[in-house]
């Protein structure tokens, strides 16, 4: 049984960075500009494989786009098999920044199109519905029942979900994952009292930034603290790479409340840098880990 | 001896199809993203070529952003042995539009390095110094004796000239080439008067779309008139494609009044479709000609 499929978006962000953004009809000059490997699939994959962690990536991109984001994948022995690549663009987000303020243009491209479903010949101990088609993620939450499913749906909770299917699909999961925003809308979208909807699955997670993250489980709410940064280099990418943190502490055995403490503790080294620059030592997050429980108990 | 060294920008346009524009902080969905080869040599290079034309272009590319764009040219048989390609991106334009009103972000890459001149091995009849670098356009204006200088650095007149280094470049040039605008902003720059500018220069051109053009030699005006298109798709481009037209005519002996009506026939037939897609018999443009000249004289 293989531990985990992965969900996403395999993104480019093109940033373009501007001594202010322009007026309407305006042209302004670019100082830089600068192609990101990014998106929710793909930056998961850059620090979860770091990790030693094994999963498949389940995504769609364009090869006119994506070529050299796929090679890097490969080159990283990250499995691509269920990534599917088309002749086209996308998906790519531009993203013109003063450094201070920025507008995003998303454009999806192949993600539009891209109706995932998992065959019956794959096994998955965790299947981790992030970014990306409802229908189908419904679909696929209704239709397994060997897999765990992990949902996740970021910021397209927004415009993707309606009550009703959102409400499916949390009953049929094992565990939802949140940021504080997010859970807000949710509560506000559904109607529904945070106690109903910590019924809906087996473990709900929310995240907060810096205020730590909360585990909701059979109505018990457990807090587990935020791991303080010496350095902040961009802070994007910083849920994604607490995703790659989580797994790493279930596929090592650890408890969700303690997968999610070494979520924060990867999301913590991971903000210091480019997601794809993370390399950090396996070991040394253990070692973090067990330092912050002992602290905690004494 | 060469008939024509072309210097100028051969650019892509990034066009980005939103419903709106974002506000600041905001991120909108794109409908469409199309990668334009643009530039005002790379748009001149495609309906001169059309034409029958041979000429050399003069630029600096990034193989990360132009191999296509690059390949395109070879295809066509485009003479690109004095376009230097290096390793990085650019020159890119991304352009977010609504359909209605559009921001430009312009990012420079290799043409903000690039440091044109023009080996005495060759011999030019024209050497038209399009946008670029003003400070090797001067020095190859005031170096070259075998050649005819033309003039012509469009909206880049604004921010890469000052009025010591317009008036140098423009009085070792056979032709100067402006719009109307920017015409305007060189009186006002300068503090000199039109009598005053027509003297720099043996010929000034000067562009006012569909008010046709104005032709000013030994204190002579002569306006050249509009051609009507029953048809427009795109006037971007339209200034470039009435260099090719120009130069067609020069090429085949007609004089610069006639050059220039060719050029405004050439223009109204290239803003029917993409630049990319221009392809009108060369007799087609001859015969246009041959019968506005003949109205001209009823």
């Amino acid at each position: 049984m293989k531990f985990l499929a992965f969900f996403g978006h395999i993104n480019i962000d093109v940033k373009i960075s501007v001594p202010r953004l322009p007026m309407r009809e305006e042209s302004v000059g670019v100082k830089n500009v600068s192609n990101e490997f990014a998106g929710t699939a793909g930056n998961f994959a850059f620090v979860a494989a770091s990790l030693g962690l094994s999963f498949d990536l389940y995504s769609k991109v364009g090869s006119l786009t994506h070529n050299d984001y796929i090679n890097e994948l490969r080159r990283r022995k990250i499995n691509i098999d269920h990534v599917e690549i088309e002749n086209s663009m996308g998906p790519i987000c531009y993203i013109p920044t003063d450094g201070n303020e920025q507008v995003a243009y998303m454009y999806q491209g192949p993600m539009d199109s891209w109706r995932p479903s998992l065959s019956f010949d794959y096994n998955y101990k965790y299947v981790h519905l992030g970014t990306g088609p409802s229908d189908e993620y419904q679909k696929i939450a209704a239709n397994n029942e060997k897999s765990r499913i992990v949902f996740d749906p970021g910021q397209e909770i927004w415009y993707l979900y309606n009550k009703d299917k959102i409400i499916d699909i949390m009953s049929r999961s094992y565990i939802s994952m949140f940021n504080k925003n997010e859970f807000n809308y949710l509560k506000s979208m559904t109607g529904l009292s945070e106690h109903e909807l910590n019924n809906l699955s087996d473990y709900i997670i929310v995240t907060m930034g810096s205020d730590g993250a909360s585990v909701f489980h059979k109505n018990n709410e457990f807090h587990v603290p935020a791991v303080k940064s010496d350095f902040i280099y961009d802070t994007i990418g910083a849920g994604d790479s607490f995703r790659a943190g989580f797994y790493f502490g279930i596929y090592n055995n650890y408890s969700i409340n303690d997968s999610v403490l070494i979520g924060n503790i990867v999301a913590s080294i991971a903000i210091r840098r480019r997601i794809i620059e993370f390399n950090e030592n396996r070991n040394n997050i253990i070692k973090m880990f067990n330092n912050m429980k002992l602290k905690q108990r004494v």
